[in-house]
């Protein structure tokens, strides 16, 4: 319970991740909470003040004491939020704020506190810095990710499982397949991921995207675009835009699509991890947590978190890109409807990503009892390639035909595929029957897919 | 920056609503806060203890000890998130916490903290608690901004205005009727909040919903259900549940239902009062907020706000809809992708009820530009009427076909509508004419319609 | 491939429901294609005249005559739509159709059709048409559902299987309750269309919801409303709206959420069925399809169609509740954006509905395989209860700490519980034990559940 | 009404675009009705075949015959789509079809139809192909926009209008960075749309994605990928995947933010169309379409229209990115949520790129009017300049009074703000303070901007 120092009511309500388990302590939330967006926001003044003395528009030193003003501890986040409400944007209060301490010190300097600028340069060029914060660990959780997977692909690159579609046994695959698969995808999000974070750009426009005030401040015949804009994104450490983008919303959107994309990569996982961990299946384990009333059941907790971030950020991406339909030279609503989604989608995918980590190292795969189910069809996992064996001999017709047959046997009567065929008179030698009916012998191109899929690397990041 | 007496990191991002100016400082900021959503974890667990208490499950004192300990502001708020991930939930570490605090008094009573529940009663009983105690104070505000709105039905129930589809000048209606439709949604609204908020049931299922450590722990032949349910549901004030609704998510489906419903609602005013406080258009101000670079800017600020709620909320309900599709006893997913929406969609909700209140409070109406915007189209946007006169003595091809023509002839040269038509020979007198082209003749029966929608009043809540 | 008679384009492209199966040929298919779309703008302007001829604004022989052309096999579907986009609606070209037609007979009558009303009255009117005749269907459906579910409930009554909470198994249900339970989902989305279904109103405003042009042609002192809005509702046979509801679209918004709330309702079964009927649960089956490659195998189909719906019609009702936020007397996009998104929600719905008839008709149920499962934990699944029953003699700590070496003991050794207590020589007579160690003594109120929720009725629709 | 050679329903419901006019006859109605999926399910049977003649697993004949028979007009499509129901796709019921076909011909060929494969391989791969098609299209269309909106960049490259922000005047822009910006915004959506199309793989894997029938017919130490799995996509002209990708969905994932991009980049335009078109300020026309009631009206209806797919398309690409989520080789529910949304949209975008050609063709700029707008705030419009000049003599914080007093005054006293500033003696000599008054001198870097954001060119698609 806080009281703040401008006689704002006070403040019970942090949020701590309580209703956020698959984030709550993972880095990406401090990348995104309150306080890196108002450390953010600062930074993106001090950029602006420091690009204006670079390129000559203000006194080399005003850049230097907006910087060193520019802390957020110094500044009270609750006071700012409500101030906010007046303007729409927590931009303006800040900026008085700003101002007001550095006038404190230095009148002079406090002039050049946002000169020229607009609100909606700040608030974009900070959550464009949140983005790429957020986005290194998350590319950087993406890799481990990758690294744990190709380990588990190298390892059971030869472990044969049971292949299901629409729940069912449908042929055997490798437990290696399944985890190049997995790597494939999250090398894919990792890609999209690396695409956006290096071309995520400053925001720098001025009230109407024309730069007019600093035309204003300027001498004759200099051009802010490309020049102060420069200065400003390479302080910033963020792209050059094309143009300003206060309504050209690209930044937001690719943003918001490669976060669904990473979290439905990782959701992939994790599905495939809770239909694997189920008690009557059992092929993984150790990805585990308690229960408050049943102490010996071991929860598949961290896959089921990452699944809750699959199911959320699409719907938040859906919000960013219905704010791209953006009218005027700022909307409004469209873009104040994008910030609580972007923040909220960029520290659920960081959770999922640092939980995806964890489920990855963690796992413990279980060929035995992947061995075990195999067997649970009595070979009804062989139909396919008994069908196909027999379709050259007795055409595929009377292949499917007499499978078909034999399958239905076998599962009304609860014998073996085998026995139902030897029963059928297959045209088969004993032999080649067993051998047929060995499910190792059927993962086709299993082992050299997975090598194949792990000569990939993840895309460098050259700017 | 606080660090907590757990050794668990130091913790520098409070949710201030520094993103979310529509909510920043509301009441429903306060009722779905961590520390409220603690309190009412808190208060399902008091209750629960109570309600065994009352039919005989536990010690009369036990009721009473668990009640006295369970204050949130004794408990470590970021602690108990942190300590959530092991099981995906916060109630397992709360338990740990609240029976240790118990144990340290009281052993005895510690015993019936929690017992024969499952994270999950508690989990959904406190949402429900949440969802109420919000939905009180939004359906307050939709109460007051209904009254607005009735008196600005009253006030200018013959204000006429342009009526506008597609953008474009259509027919006159009035302020009035256009106030009274907003009141009639926002009637809607609160009566559907209404409903939802008393149908919102408590939960208790146990682990797989059959009240099974309830029974064990009970006397022969007594049934849980409904006595003790009845019993618990009454503590906290919560309807009675048909069934444990572990994976019957009615309530959370109905819930975002009527607050995607309620944002819609009050978006659609906000969209109104946008268009309409547009610089050329003018005809409502009072909404506005200042601009950090504009000295002279209005901006209308609570009606992009609210605008905001309404972009969110539909996606965030998509995503509690989708969730109703939930596996098993317990889903591994689906439960824990609701709570973060669920407190988002109420308090977005509830910062645009409260923002509604002061938009429709502090609203002015310019008759005077609505008249002026009458005139704009040189009477075109009376087409449709001189088109229905004509039509009764030229027939209604010709009709369409001649003022057509005029209209064409009007917008191309600048002229009224009036001098088109002369021009064109149009067989009405001119007294007539004149007559049929003033807007307050043709509002249809706009007085009429706002008389009848105000002698309608908001649904009482009778339990 | 078709060409129609007015030059347009060759028309290829019949959408047959290849792309989804889950509505290729269900009822609802036919009460929301474009044909039965055209019926029911023919049957919204057949009843405005007749509404008009019935308060003596229109000849009585105007009525029959427009009524006797409104038949949709006569007018050109393609022509229609393509000469719907200069508009932007179906109805601007309908109109010169079904006038030119009349025309040709009768042209005193022509000048009844469409008279007074605005597009959006007649587009609107429809779907709300198209909706109760679609809700009719599903609603049916829901009830033949929840018929096939009691009789399962009753069936199983008392048939124990596990209950399942992320993925594992916690502790034993019965097949009944969560029949039960189905049930009751399914009951709560029959009332909930019920109520939304007689709510739906007729739509008459007219150019911007004044009514106008029928005050226009009206003798003096006569009240359009509600006495023509009455008579027009009457005709069509849905309810008389408060206000014309052009841009307060609560009803769209209600369909909306009461049929995601219904493909949640039927997708909770769906997700159960899809887990009961894996290879390696088989607890349920009877749901299934073929496979083009794998004769062996029965896909439960109609469970994953359903599903497939519970994922999109959310989606679709986002884009309904998100056209809430409707500006002006009418929306540029907001209104347009919603007919795609109803039509699809309600045929997908309709699918549900009927797809879920047949899977609860033809589910078998397999208690046996229930049974085999529940001693899969070799007694863990009942450790909850064996914690309970200690706790009364240890106490809860020292119950807790026993149980959960047990439980790590037994699933590390693969040895029963029974066995993992009997080395930790745990304080219970031998006979104790092992009834405790029975399923069938730990369903709890199961039963008693079960019978309570089936006393439940489905909401009467009394009007 | 047409009925079906097998005893099929007869089938009333062509879907004519009847509720989608901004689909309605565009061409990608044509590359995405039922007929093109069925051809190219068609194509992707007869590539296969093909691609296996070619590597020598099938007689170089098989691939002729196939191809032969794979024309959609023979096959009856309402039939495949009601036989799809049992196994949950139209692939099942086709490869029946297609194979009596052939084999009534040659029964040796009918044997190579679908070898090896699984439903989900055509299916997929169909897609893909309907995906390139439709891509095309729309990549064309986008590029014919982006030529136009270059052209009005160009024309109004010195055209001034109101810049507006929160819908105030906020400083002037042009309307040639106004276009170059929508240009911008295009161009994106263009190069995102030729990564994604060249991007889109072929699909092929067998039942669970190992190849294992293909290898099971194959010869000895011959590999079916890449071999065989290159020479299909080749025929298909779609990329070589690096993996089978039945749960594997980045392709479906792109596509869907590929497309939900493009909407929201040509909804943006349409957002700005639709504010400019407005009675009251009238800066662009000649978007139009007519009325049912009001003959003078000239709506804005293609920007309608296309504002209509901004706010379905994210919703839709939301459920593709939430299929991402797929359990095992084929998920229940997940994969038969995608086709539907595929195809919406893209026919969807396919429309609003087509409208997008129209509109930008026939958009009227006048100048007139924007100039005459410029005028209405009485030079408020260029406060922020005024402050900017006089914060330089008075310093800023004395500036912002000055000016904020001198607005107050001219807002409320309906005076200039040129004359307020006269009245606050303001220390500017009158010339400058004209000269200041001009909105022509506070352009910014408008035409600087304009100039560069012209020598963009559209990616181009180097394969």
């Amino acid at each position: 319970m806080t009281s703040t120092d401008e006689g704002t009511p006070a403040f019970p309500e942090p949020d701590t991740g309580l209703l956020a388990p698959v984030r709550a302590g993972c880095p990406a939330e401090y990348t995104t909470g309150d306080h890196a967006v108002l450390q953010a926001l600062l930074d993106a003044e001090a950029a602006l003040t420091r690009a204006q003395s670079s390129v000559g528009l203000a006194p080399a030193d005003a850049g230097r004491a907006v910087t060193a003003a520019a802390r957020a501890d110094r500044f009270d986040l609750r006071s700012l939020a409500l101030r906010a409400r007046d303007g729409g944007n927590p931009v303006i209060p800040l900026v008085e704020d700003l101002t007001r301490r550095i006038a404190a010190v230095d009148p002079e300097h406090a002039a050049h506190v946002h000169r020229g600028a607009t609100s909606q340069d700040i608030m974009d060029s900070a959550l464009m810095l949140i983005a790429t914060r957020t986005l290194d660990l998350i590319i950087t959780d993406l890799l481990l990710t990758g690294d744990r997977l190709a380990g588990l692909a190298v390892a059971h690159r030869a472990t044969p499982m049971p292949g299901r579609t629409l729940t069912q046994h449908a042929v055997p695959l490798t437990f290696g397949l399944k985890a190049a698969g997995w790597r494939s995808l999250v090398l894919d999000a990792h890609d999209r991921l690396v695409r956006v974070r290096r071309s995520l750009p400053a925001q720098l426009g001025g009230a109407a995207g024309t730069l007019a005030a600093f035309h204003e401040y300027a001498p004759d015949g200099w051009c802010a675009h490309p020049e102060l804009v420069a200065a400003y994104a390479a302080e910033l450490g963020l792209a050059v835009p094309g143009l300003p983008w206060h309504t050209l919303r690209a930044p937001v959107a690719d943003l918001g699509s490669a976060l669904a994309f990473t979290t439905g990569a990782l959701g992939k996982i994790a599905a495939d991890v809770l239909v694997l961990s189920r008690t009557e299946i059992g092929e993984v384990t150790g990805t585990g947590g308690g229960s408050s009333a049943m102490p010996h059941k071991s929860n598949p907790v961290k896959a089921a978190l990452i699944a809750s971030t699959a199911r959320q950020v699409p719907a938040l991406t859906a919000v960013l890109h219905a704010s791209m339909a953006a009218e005027d030279e700022r909307p409004a609503g469209a873009w104040h409807a994008e910030w609580g989604p972007l923040r909220d989608a960029l520290r659920l995918t960081g959770g999922a990503a640092h939980h995806a980590v964890a489920l990855t190292t963690g796992l413990t795969v279980r060929p035995e009892r992947m061995r075990a189910n195999l067997e649970l069809t009595g070979g009804l996992i062989l139909s396919e390639r008994l069908r196909a064996r027999l379709a050259t001999s007795v055409g595929p017709a009377a292949a499917k035909e007499l499978i078909g047959r034999a399958a239905r046997h076998a599962a009304e009567h609860g014998v073996s595929l085998a026995d139902a065929l030897r029963r059928e008179s297959v045209p088969l030698p004993e032999a080649e029957l067993r051998e047929l009916m060995d499910p190792l012998g059927y993962l086709g191109y299993a082992a050299e897919l997975t090598d194949r899929a792990l000569t990939r690397h993840p895309h460098q990041d050259r700017r």
